[in-house]
């Protein structure tokens, strides 16, 4: 059987079935039964093509397909979770374009006299969202040695329920463990300078650094009508004056160069009672630009109104977790690879940053990394309306292919492991 | 056996342990399990005291002590119920005071050659709090007339459980009904006006006006992350910027004469995740004061700044259920009658106005209606720290038994059931 765009299509369609919501999106947050359900369709998916699955302490998916038995591992992965009420293209599209594209490589090298110098696997990351499970690229943040196992294995969400016991009860944890020499991953785009810029391709040239920490604002629970304004502790005032401050800080600091993009995204209001002036907000803020001066700027600035919003609400703002990543950019010869193939093919492309955080955000520290993106309609993710046109999701997978293809014949890493004409070291962006 | 203080403080320590919180408060939230705990206690208590217990449709547990029988009823009561993490004095001070002096009425009547021309009925509300079901002072706005039984029983709380199912777990629910001529209430203040006058008794002479509105600000999901920011249509940016401009228009609308109260208890962000602008928020604001103008044109800015609002955060806000009650006096007799009592006994008292809202405030509408403060430590209530010292305890119970001796004797309405002295219709405050 050849695995062709439109058996592709109807894959991505059985798929979407997968805890599919009534707006067209999916729910399928991290080792909920949702997400163990298209685990096990995905695992009956590829085991049907050939791959062998696998499953590591922290629940990460690998689907192995060897080409060439003994040969070194490259990677090509994204995740297939998703956020509540999200789109079904956000990491799915990813995960499943990268087994089509290994077992249509192997389809092609299949019958030829030409011999793989690396077999390809395909990582479903666990936990890239981090909605019940914080923080977000939890797997691939395991796997990069930046979390350790038993702390991921820990935690806990807000029922109570840790992620080992979730993994259990979805039957999808092991103690596999696989090194890679590359990695490789297509995402869709998220926001919409490529459909503005009508481009089908995206070679993402660098990551946007991103300051995300957690405040607990602190007041003191008191009658919402009885208490006099003089008397208050207003930890809810507290909170929406820094909800406030961060959007100002986006719009002050974003410069015609560098974009600041702010956000507050989770909210929790304690008691959260309708006669009650709360006595606790927790909130997580984030800060995100292109360039790390003006992301120092604006983090300078979101912290210096904090003593402001605590004197004016008379509250205490403490500052909780934090997840930090610098602008970073992608391989150059990745870069570069990715771009001679999408040539090949005849796609139009362009070079792209990511605002968003992916797994390819943590490999890319650790082994040379190419990241492809394919466009949202409207930029809308994150949301049940989520669209890629079929046409662009074949177009990424027709890429994927070429790329994966010239990856196993050696033209990125080597078989020994080292990265061809590239240079991790020279990875910040200047 | 003599129902004196040292009884009484004993029975309220008692009732305490019913709900109790680590931090010294009580989690009784109406029709839970722990509600209906101190309901049976307070049934058992009072059955041990000669008093016949029964509900009404929606919950309201009445205590009957018939002095005469035949004779017209008065009621005395709070509630029981309270907020999550509430204090120990709110509501359930009344209800307990009430009994007591109920009893004392009995006792000192006992062998006197009076007869009384009222029964006295302990009255505890239903859900006067509205923190699991909302609206608050929910009983009596049934028995009041304003809301229908029918409309309460299906009100669900967040899980979705209905009020009928709720009370009918706790087996305090029933088909009772019971007119009364008048009504008498003790409370805490749960501020600190009497503490800084220096006064153990306050007579309550007017409600304040209070306008509460629920909000609901539509935006649109998107990821925090990838979308720019002239995208987004920022939910909880809105609904942060709508409780900042609350305080704003409390600070700019009170005058030295009449002060303006704006809150916002209730706060819920969809979907809160961390990576997720928010989609919509719902939230609770009221306004309150003591004057109707001065309320109204602090109601007309907040609803003036909500286009602006709007604008700014590319949502729109638009308004739902509303709970709406006018600045109105209690009756001057029941007053004066308060006065006289608290000087037979030589108890310091003054005049107040209740910023909150009480059962008396829907009571006072229907029956000649006397409420009385006893102090709150610091004004600090809806807090496990909420504090009334004993001694102020007592004093309450002591002159609501000379009140309720005064009222039974046919001093406050006539067994008739007509106000002495009084004027209902003159009830709007100038």
């Amino acid at each position: 059987m050849t695995l062709n765009s439109t058996a592709f299509l109807a894959d991505f369609t059985s798929m979407s079935a997968n805890g599919a919501t009534a707006g067209g999106g999916v729910d399928r947050q991290a080792a909920t039964i949702a997400d163990g359900q298209n685990r096990n369709w995905f695992r009956g998916l590829v085991e049907g093509h050939g791959f062998t699955v696998r499953y590591d302490a922290v629940g990460n998916q690998y689907s192995m397909l060897e080409l060439t038995p003994g040969a070194p591992w490259i990677a090509v992965g994204s995740h297939l979770d998703s956020q509540p009420l999200g789109g079904r293209f956000d990491g799915a599209y990813g995960v499943l374009a990268g087994a089509h594209a290994a077992a249509r490589v192997q389809e092609s090298l299949t019958g030829s006299s030409e011999t793989a110098s690396f077999n390809i696997v395909v990582i479903n990351w666990f936990n890239e969202e981090g909605c019940r499970f914080k923080p977000s690229m939890m797997g691939s943040s395991v796997y990069t040695g930046k979390l350790s196992a038993q702390q991921v294995l820990e935690t806990t969400d807000p029922a109570g329920i840790r992620v080992r016991e979730a993994l259990e009860a979805i039957g999808t944890i092991g103690d596999f463990e696989l090194p890679v020499a590359a990695y490789v991953e297509i995402h869709i785009e998220q926001g919409r300078s490529m459909e503005d810029a009508g481009v089908s391709i995206g070679l993402v040239e660098s990551t946007w650094g991103a300051n995300k920490y957690e405040f607990i604002v602190h007041g003191d629970q008191a009658h919402t009508g009885a208490t006099i304004i003089a008397d208050r502790q207003d930890a809810l005032l507290g909170a929406s004056a820094l909800v406030v401050a961060a959007r100002e800080i986006a719009l002050e600091h974003s410069t015609d160069e560098h974009m600041v993009i702010t956000s507050c995204g989770e909210f929790n209001v304690f008691p959260n009672s309708p006669v009650v002036v709360a006595s606790r907000v927790n909130l997580l803020v984030d800060v995100r630009s292109t360039d790390p001066d003006v992301l120092a700027a604006a983090d300078a600035d979101l912290h210096a109104r904090i003593a402001a919003i605590e004197k004016m609400a008379n509250v205490s703002i403490e500052r909780g977790a934090e997840h930090v990543w610098g602008a970073k950019a992608y391989d150059h010869a990745g870069l570069k690879l990715a771009a001679d193939a999408a040539e090949s093919l005849g796609l139009t492309h362009g070079v792209v940053r990511t605002l968003a955080g992916h797994d390819s955000t943590n490999m890319k520290d650790i082994v040379p990394t190419i990241m492809l993106f394919i466009p949202s309609v409207e930029g809308i993710s994150h949301n049940e309306r989520e669209l890629t046109h079929d046409a662009d999701m074949v177009a990424g997978v027709d890429l994927l292919t070429e790329v994966l293809l010239r990856v196993v014949r050696g033209e990125f890493v080597s078989a020994s492991g080292k990265a061809q004409d590239s240079a991790l070291e020279s990875s910040a962006v200047s």
